[in-house]
């Protein structure tokens, strides 16, 4: 005989707080041009009328912004717990939008599916509501951590000095092989990571051969990866492949689309990984009939949240695919609703992207010191829901600078052509 | 600012029990015999540090239990709230057992999955835990119900007037079309059911024709399934399917296999269902790549669990399959994890399959009163967890059954050569 309590009412949505904020980033490049001074995020609050708050990470480019704002006012009355509802209360407004663009990707994702990009903030303050009135962390909440800490790579770029204008940063230039290892050597001392991808596209695939042999040189034993972003053309992209055959645990995203993927896929032995071309549900059935990849990226930006990100990891895991997890540049809220998510899904092979090395320890908007990377991982927050609390101060500083910092989308390839007026974008262009 | 709870300690699993059930079933008739006059069931419970045990249920067959014994033993100790470390420990339990059998479902599924066959009643286990802790129902603990009452079809079954031997029962003889009709009747009459589907396989195919078609003008309003167990050729099936169009929204397992599925799709414009040649996630790469079904039936008894169910509900969503779920016999526990699934997967397009009509209410485990099906529905229990209360003399008075009984495991084929000695239960006999 059990004695259970009576079911808790789950608290219904108020409303929704969205705060665009920025943050310095350095000048990384990548094959659409090169990191703006600023990278913009928007921070999602979703209020209760239990008082608890829940917190969401996305994307901060206007188009993006506003319709969070539709699917805020959307939400308001909702249970706050059912992630199903608020699914479909976000399809509906967002029936009669047709704003373009607004994808925080520089251009470089671009076929996410609008809702579940838009749900993806919302599911994961949800979970944190729900966490946070149960007293579960979010893993929890997901079926469980299979882990008590999450392993990430140590993300390298290609990179200027600093800012044109302005002075050299503290990161120092990495334009060769021999900044590169630098950099990696910088990465793996401060933050003991164990893999290590390089963001390439950015110079002749020559060169960017030599730097990942450079790095096999100077760390015989980490994993490396290279993901030119779709630079390269079939056959720039098969001779990659053979080259660093078996230097690379996977290469990422070589050229762009399905059916090229595919075909460098059949012409080589090298694990394919990808971001660019599955980023929607809508996506996999035409990669799995192509066969087009051996590893997929998951990222809970754009595939609607937390458990529709589990339920990417399954299907990953029944069509044989390896998972691993693709970042943006991103805050403290984004990283612990990462490494929840990564360490309730048993299937997560390989050692997570992640761009925090990149960014001003004190610009975030959650309390320091829950989600330190040491030994190349953070570990599982525990607390309550995410386990991670809003700043409310922080979170009012990052909001000024987006207002001063002037910029409303993520353009990469804008902002390189101010210095280089000729720089080509285009895909497949080696 | 929030104010959050400490983190709930997860109870500890302290200990597990088995209980095997025995219950009475009427002579259904299927394509590999007759149902024996017992159903048999296993009834799990999983107790806990903090005094709350969850509830599951399964097959009852004597290689199954010893499975199931193996499962409990090996997560005493683990955390109850993690599904995922009870899957991890279930298969390593599970790597030294070369057991055979114990389907329970009598030769017609034999392909499912042995660890997510034995994963399930704990995974449901686990949910009852969480939901009673917490108090929240199972459908909040899986994303939240998108609706309140979950649809059933009336199950049809060509029948005996009663066991040979034993008198008439109460449902009547049921052999040709017009048993049939007054069987329907009685079924949408007494429950509201608003879907009908006939288990075939049972007589030769233009007599089963004929039934659906005298079903058709008794109901001419009620969706119509056929499910023949896969008892025809892929020449019968496709002549059944040309008859039959436009007549059922979906024909179920004409013929065995994927091969034998996809031709027959290839060949008619009738949409497929299957719970016989997609049981498992290794199904699912080679059913998606012939096209065999339209439909797939979920079945949380064997894919594994609720939340394993939800993940086969996103993939069919994926590849654009209907989701539909199919039923055998079972008790009140397997009928309230059901519901909660159905209620928490937005995407299951068609009424559940249930035997719970064949079942007499006294012969059940859990104390009456919450999941009556009316209007051809069960309403989604609103209490913690599952929302069913074990009756603990039930369980012994239908366990004393299961010792008298002296079935050990479901051998439809066997009890019906008693009266048969030359039955066939070939599939695609004809």
């Amino acid at each position: 005989m059990n004695t259970s309590p009576a079911p808790v009412p789950s608290p219904a949505i108020t409303g929704t707080t969205i705060t665009p904020v920025a943050f310095a980033d350095p000048p990384l490049l990548n094959t659409v041009g090169v990191h703006e001074p600023f990278a913009l995020r928007a921070i999602v609050q979703v209020h209760t009328d239990a008082g608890v708050t829940g917190l969401g990470e996305t994307y901060g480019d206007a188009a993006h912004l506003a319709r969070l704002e539709l699917a805020g006012r959307a939400m308001i009355g909702a249970d706050s717990f059912n992630t199903h509802e608020l699914r479909v209360r976000i399809a509906r407004a967002l029936a009669a939008d047709t704003t373009q663009g607004g994808h925080g990707m520089s251009g470089m994702v671009t076929g996410s599916a609008t809702a579940d990009r838009v749900l993806s903030p919302f599911d994961v303050a949800s979970l944190d509501i729900q966490g946070k009135v149960l007293g579960m962390p979010v893993s929890a909440l997901l079926g469980g951590a299979v882990r008590d800490s999450v392993d990430f790579s140590g993300y390298l770029f290609y990179k200027w000095a600093g800012h044109p204008g302005a002075e050299a940063d503290r990161y120092g230039q990495a334009l060769d092989p021999a900044g590169l290892v630098s950099q990696a050597r910088w990465l793996v001392d401060t933050y003991g990571f164990s893999a290590l991808k390089l963001k390439g596209g950015v110079f002749a695939p020559e060169a960017e051969c030599e730097a990942i042999e450079a790095l096999r040189a100077e760390f015989p034993d980490l994993p490396l990866r290279l993901d030119p972003n779709g630079a390269w053309t079939v056959e720039t992209s098969v001779a990659v492949a053979e080259r660093l055959s078996g230097v690379l645990e996977y290469l990422e995203d070589p050229t762009p689309g399905i059916e090229g993927m595919a075909e460098v896929r059949r012409r080589t032995s090298m694990p394919l990984a990808t971001n660019m071309c599955v980023v929607s549900f809508a996506d996999i059935p035409p990669a799995v009939a192509a066969g087009a990849v051996d590893v997929v990226l998951s990222d809970h930006h754009f595939w609607g949240g937390l458990r529709r990100s589990q339920m990417l990891g399954g299907i990953a895991e029944t069509f044989g695919w390896g998972l691993s997890m693709h970042s943006n540049s991103h805050l403290g809220i984004s990283l612990a609703a990462m490494v929840h998510l990564a360490a309730a899904t048993p299937n997560v092979d390989y050692a997570c992207d992640t761009h925090t090395p990149w960014k001003e320890p004190e610009d975030d908007v959650v309390v320091p010191g829950v989600l330190d990377l040491q030994d190349g991982a953070v570990a599982v927050p525990t607390g309550p829901g995410l386990g991670v609390e809003l700043d409310e101060d922080a979170l009012a500083r990052l909001h000024e600078q987006y207002l001063s910092a002037g910029l409303r989308e993520r353009d990469d390839t804008g902002y390189m052509r101010r210095f280089l007026p000729d720089f080509d974008p285009s895909p497949a262009r080696w």
